[in-house]
């Protein structure tokens, strides 16, 4: 038997399958029709359960198979019956209450001070706001929620030392929406006052700024302590003589030092990303990347068959990040980003119906990724 | 109508849609058979993509939610045939090569020094060992791969403060084993050498333990400052009456601290999971943990393809994370565990095809999880 033979049997098979499973879906929308007229909710737990340990004892040596299909199945069905019964009314009011900018860019805060590279990034978004400098993360999601600050700046995420982990836990704990992001090319310099390689006991930096250029400090065999951010160490290096900093060019110009030496990050397209969050939401026209965050049930598939209407919606996932619930026992709530707009129809529809379905679930945002 | 209706309609729908799909896969199975004489590979992406877009054109309405379910369909059809075709030959001689125990635990690296949470775990699992401490857990990783220790006990993930971040970089990048891991209830003391809040000028301890305590500190309204491990944050302690520490209550003990306050964490039941690592893989009979990691195609519903595989073979998923690939430009790897034991057969044809078609597939072991 040759491979194309096989493959016309599959083709055959395919043709009967597909009108099987589009009679299915119109099942789906006769059962939303009945739910809606009954007040009935989509998701029946315990049905789905019966059909899939059916179809899985009929499968035989095919069961798991069949019941992974079944559950996407059965997942595609309910976002139909979510979309026909009207979901999310409240997500879909506050997207389109959402304005197109920000209505304050006055104060914005970040973290460092002058010469950060959040101060960079604030710079180049917002270059008329007063910024705002904190040296913790917690300080500056309190200064958002207190209305003290219009937006802030921060980093999320480094293409060498992967995710910021505290601040995933604020955007998740907070809810902020994210109106923008950005990523930067992060040149690290080493820097110190005298700019002498003998009177240094002691380099300093920001731990992730560290991790970043680990190959060339090992080689320098000097001592390495961490501080709260980059333009911190070169104010440090400011008053001591023995102390290096790593930190940007432009923290160190700040400060009065000397370059003993340029780019010492480990790869050359080291590059950090930035999220700019706000009380308030507000989604661009262009807007091309969407945040969010939900819980799901801790059992087998469940995460794949969210994940699967995601697919569905041809949004592609670009970011997944799971965080256990503070509080409780390693159970997880997931960070998402897609890429999507809103104003597309099968994307609203897709949030609106997961807004209906999942626990804690939180869209936060529709915003435009900027290099 | 009635819902009984329409779920009778459902049910006959699927007594015709089931065998359709089973003979779709004993198609696969003969598909296998033709690529097995043959030496032809299992996956054919244009192939697939060829049926994706015939089935999505020729359901409408419903192409996107019919383009998910044949992705599923095609996914667990290249599973079988992988299967058939004894994939992952190295992977099954390497798992089934593993001694039950490590071989050696005489040398057991770990963070700070001692009374630091590593150290105690480390107490807790090889009480025999000799432990050798480290600042940094580049430094561990370094010194397990040229063999200077045996083991490491090393920090992954807290209930509060979430992902070790560097960690999971190190782990992706060096692919040792996991042999073991454990959860270590944590509870952060304050300490100082008077124990008179008056003398204290500064509160010191590493950032993810700051993080654990953030609201007791943040009423304290004293500077923070970060070092590299809560031994290290006692031992400067010891040094200085000016400088408490956030530590445990042996490490405090250790350097002869005297405790302002117990149990400063934000949370009660504030946990950390540590994991051990090795160059050799060992698997007890036991083992209910499997780690992964590896890199998937940046493309629609990849991912998830992926996932409903683990969830077919009854896995279930209790941590994912992704993370950018170094010196790319957010390329993106990612890093799972599942519950399971490679001891079971679909768990195990499971790994062996996805080694064969992944890029970047790497199993990581398959250990107890202890509490």
């Amino acid at each position: 038997m040759e491979l194309s033979d096989i493959r016309k049997e599959i083709d055959t098979i395919d043709e009967q399958l597909l009108p099987l499973f589009m009679k299915r879906m119109d099942c789906a929308k006769k059962v939303a029709e009945v739910k809606k007229r009954d007040g009935t909710p989509v998701f029946n737990p315990v049905r789905e359960q019966e059909i899939l340990d059916r179809i899985s004892a009929k499968a035989g040596e095919y069961g798991g198979a069949a019941r992974i299909v079944y559950n996407t199945i059965m997942s595609e069905s309910r976002a139909l019956q979510h979309s026909l019964l009207g979901a999310g009314k409240d997500l879909r009011q506050r997207i389109s209450a959402a304005p197109k900018a920000p209505r304050r860019t006055t104060n914005v805060a970040c973290l460092g001070g002058a010469g950060s590279y959040s101060h960079d990034v604030l710079q180049a978004l917002y270059p008329q706001a007063e910024p705002s400098f904190f040296s913790r993360f917690s300080d500056i999601f309190r200064c958002v929620e207190q209305r003290q600050a219009d937006l802030a700046v921060i980093p999320v995420e480094n293409s060498s030392a992967g995710s910021v982990s505290e601040v995933y836990g604020l955007l998740m704990q907070y809810c902020f929406s994210i109106i923008a992001a950005k990523t930067l090319g992060v040149h690290h310099c080493l820097a110190s006052r005298t700019g002498r390689i003998a009177d240094i006991r002691c380099v300093r930096s920001k731990d992730i700024a560290l991790m970043q250029c680990s190959q060339r400090l090992a080689t320098l065999q000097l001592p390495l302590s961490e501080i709260s951010s980059t333009s911190a160490a070169a104010e440090l290096a400011e008053k001591d003589v023995g102390i290096a900093a790593v930190c940007s060019e432009s923290a160190a110009q700040q400060h009065g030092l000397k370059i003993l030496e340029p780019d010492i990050q480990n790869a050359d397209n080291n590059a950090t990303r930035f999220v700019v969050i706000s009380k308030e939401m507000c989604i661009p026209d262009d807007a091309q990347k969407i945040s969010l965050c939900f819980n799901v049930a801790h059992t087998t598939g469940s995460l794949n068959s969210v994940l699967s209407r995601f697919a569905a919606a041809g949004m592609n996932l670009t970011k997944i990040e799971s965080r256990p619930i503070e509080g409780k026992d390693f159970e997880y709530d997931f960070y998402l980003d897609f890429t999507g707009n809103v104003h597309d129809p099968k994307v609203l529809e897709l949030l609106c119906s997961l807004e209906d379905e999942l626990p804690r679930f939180h869209f936060l945002g529709n915003y435009c990724e900027m290099k």
